[in-house]
């Protein structure tokens, strides 16, 4: 049976950033979208030329995809041609493939809103799209309002989406842009367009989760005709954002009658790096992941319960809707010691560490990294520092050297020319090769901008570490992560640190404290420890 | 029109005790039910008695509700009868008006998870469900996987249902334990559950989020024809959690067919608690609230789009689907910089500041906030800083005092007892009233914990500061958030910082450096001078 294709596209740059407290850089818009690209996504909204400077600076740098770039914009505004309205002219100006706009299509909003005639609003559409085709490119039109609209007057409505149409959008997109429409009148509205005259693949949906019933919706357009799919990763987006993409992805591949009956971008292989781009995009907005999201939050595959747990152990079916690893993602039995000492293993033997089956370190190690994460530490990404706590159970850490003491001081004051002006320094005191040495380092850098105190303090640890200081002098900090957790019944600072090296390799460490220097400063000095390992001999 | 009656049952106690991390103390359980019966939920289900002591602690103690109260078990086991198995004679114990019991529906799940015959299975649902109604308590079935058991054997799984239902239950609850199913096949379902002869008035369901559609699974069996509902507050729960009710109950009160068609025992009035009642349940947790939930997160009515917040401005309902004081949430409309004038306006009018339409200073306020945004600021919940930054340019930011100078040194090294200990001590100068003070603080707190750098230095800031000393005595950091981004070319330090004071006020301020000491004392200031604007006068 052949199967029919949906196409998918992510809005996760542009209706993401309408997430409160998010705004990605440029940099943080090139990866999201190197990610989107490796995943099959078909288009990859990057946001809205001209509104500001971030957007604009993403479609200059933007490279080569696979996936198409859409630039989203609105439709021209009343009284100028399409040709002289400078809003749409920065969005042409951006040269994407595609070019997404968004439109009224709810008589009330053209009223009230934009005050202008219903009749006046159907030509604003047909122009600009039509104003897009004429210049080659593929157009979508963004219907606003359009599940509210079709209500209120669905002849109006329709007459919207067919001037887009007949203008030659590619795509009309149905918008439930309040997020109040339910699940079965997304699904009968969508029938309707499709029974008068709209064929379904040239039909999109865009829902919002404002009743927790976006991903539904999505389905239901699609089990009425719908082929076009907008959502955003993690379900970003204004208000309670988005349909989450990483939601409904799995579920059109995993699950029927979707995986029988549709194909899109995505290939199987592509969709076990689902789990693992969701964590990249919340460590990019620093956001600690939900544990509960579907497929790829770190509990979808908890079993807690004591009956669930027991029942895994005979089949995982007993228990799992699909198979953890489809997704990237793993089963977590907290119960069992012996599903953690397999896991264990395997990390280990990732860091070159082969400990025998049924070794007693084993469990050891486990109990540590429980009472650990017991008092904030985390170890999912810092895997060097996962490696230092194992090698010091299995005695095959050894003591490079001690830290006796460090002091760091930061100081904020006027200087000779009455400005103001900060400067960090910081003592370390260290023993190595019996010998007691003392650095001081100052947090001024070449330019003679101040770093601030955690940069002093990297340059005074590395500064002089006698035998060792060869093989540290590539070493730089590349990235650092704070985030305020519990530890008992405190709250703690967690520091990631990201190492990088003059051969390009990475590794990450974690410190704990009620002291961010203290915190920072752990994690630091298990940077270094993890490169003189890997680097001595 | 008569509304048909919907019966809400509670499972927080229970199964959103599965929740990884989750563990409710017997209090803690107890303001729960208050907080559910004040709402009008019917049945509260407390927990699994003889399963663990808090569970069996909790029903000792609880008081008497409206609600009524549920225990929790399974159905017996093979091989003896109803009145002596001792883990159903546990769960009678407990007492409660009613009893709900769990058992399999899924003849895969009774011959593998079980090990027994088919009929062995109907006939220990049958017995149970007959001991709890000869007892004289309601009898409540929790069909286990029962639409997994349907689509393998709906013969058997109908059995299981009727014999429970044939024995005395008020209740036949078809469970999606797996929270694999789809919603159209959980009305599909329920609906042929109907057909075949058991009533709606006798059928709850239970779902799971596992595909992030629990919510809508479960009014797709209502739409069938089920007239009970069994979520979760928060949609707390085992893997990816249970169908929320927080979500569930203001879509069945404010949005059609349902409000219509249906009551329940939720008042609007007690409606108007469902946000305070989310909170306090994340509280009780120790988490922060998920800020997208629908109707309660604290974004669900954030409008960031500039062209949403103007037309919100004209009329609410262009971008709301329900009210937000309908469910206790409000309105916020974040400063960004995408956002306009009229977004503007409203907000400085949200902080006391009006300010006439087309004022120059607008612009100005407007350009200021772009050009700190490149600077890695964030004005999105750092609401105190942003009207600090608003007075500033309108001239109504009155120099309260003058920070000359500070400096915080953090030292760590080994006691007399050679443990190593860490200090934080912090200097800050100020200039109040014309006269200059010194005030010198430790990171030490009440119990001889080090709490670090920050909080000496806002010791050392709070600790005299002449006439406004009085003012500021009840303030307190209860939250600091802290992230690495883009200022510049740079990465820079941008650190939140959340205060509260003793009316239980609570203001967010913002600071960024690539120091993060910096960072952090520019939040700070922040903090206090919007304290001393607020309560001096």
């Amino acid at each position: 049976m052949t199967k029919e294709r949906l196409t998918l596209y992510d809005t996760t740059l542009r209706d993401g950033q309408q997430t409160q407290g998010v705004q990605f850089s440029t940099p943080e818009k090139h990866r999201i979208v190197e990610a989107l690209d490796a995943l099959g996504i078909d288009y990859i909204e990057g946001g809205w030329p001209g509104a500001n400077p971030t957007d604009s600076a993403f479609f200059e740098e933007v490279g080569h995809t696979r996936a198409k770039i859409a630039a989203f914009g609105m439709t021209k505004r009343a009284g100028r041609s399409a040709e002289n309205d400078d809003v749409l002219a920065a969005v042409m100006n951006a040269g994407t493939p595609a070019v997404c706009l968004v439109g009224k299509t709810h008589d009330f909003h053209v009223t009230a809103a934009l005050g202008i005639s219903l009749d006046e609003n159907v030509e604003n559409i047909r122009a600009s799209i039509a104003h897009i085709v004429a210049q080659g490119r593929e157009a979508l039109f963004d219907a606003e309002h359009f599940f509210d609209g079709y209500k209120a007057n669905p002849e109006y409505a329709l007459t919207c989406l067919k001037a887009a149409h007949d203008a030659g959008a590619r795509w009309v997109v149905l918008c439930d842009t309040n997020g109040g429409a339910l699940p079965t009148e997304v699904g009968e509205i969508t029938a309707a367009v499709i029974a008068a005259g709209l064929p379904g693949d040239r039909i999109g949906i865009h829902t919002h989760n404002d009743t927790e019933m976006a991903v539904a919706a999505t389905l239901a357009a699609v089990d009425a005709g719908a082929r076009q799919i907008q959502g955003t990763l993690n379900g970003l987006g204004e208000r309670c954002g988005n349909a989450n993409l990483t939601s409904l992805i799995p579920t059109l591949l995993l699950k029927e009658p979707y995986a029988s009956r549709f194909e899109t971008g995505v290939t199987p292989e592509a969709l076990e790096g689902m789990t693992r781009i969701s964590r990249m995009l919340d460590e990019v907005l620093n956001r600690v992941p939900f544990k509960q999201s579907a497929y790829v939050g770190s509990s979808a595959f908890a079993h807690k319960a004591g009956l669930h747990a027991s029942a895994i152990l005979k089949d995982p079916s007993t228990y799992e809707h699909v198979e953890p690893a489809s997704v990237g993602n793993r089963r977590v039995i907290p119960m069992s010691n012996q599903a953690g000492q397999s896991n264990l293993r395997r990390r280990l033997a990732e860091a070159g560490l082969e400990v025998p089956d049924k070794d007693p370190a084993l469990a050891r190690i486990l109990d540590r990294i429980k009472a650990r994460e017991a008092d904030g530490y985390s170890y999912d990404t810092a895997q060097a520092s996962f490696e230092l706590l194992a090698r010091d159970e299995l005695g095959q850490l050894p003591d490079f050297f001690e830290v006796k003491r460090y002091r760091v001081t930061v100081e904020r004051r006027k200087n000779k020319y009455n400005k103001m002006i900060s400067l960090s320094e910081a003592v370390v005191v260290v023993k190595v090769d019996g010998e007691k040495k003392l650095s001081v380092s100052e947090s001024m850098d070449d330019l003679g901008n101040d770093r601030g105190p955690v940069n002093a303090l990297a340059k005074a640890l590395a500064k002089d570490l006698g035998s060792y200081q060869e093989i540290i002098d590539d070493m730089r900090l590349v990235d650092f992560k704070v985030r305020i957790t519990q530890g008992g019944t405190e709250a703690v600072t967690r520091v990631i640190i990201d190492s990088e090296d003059g051969s390009g390799r990475r590794w990450s460490t974690v410190g704990v404290s009620a002291n961010i220097i203290d915190a920072s400063f752990e994690a630091l000095l298990d940077a270094v420890r993890w490169k003189l390992i890997r680097d001595r001999a």
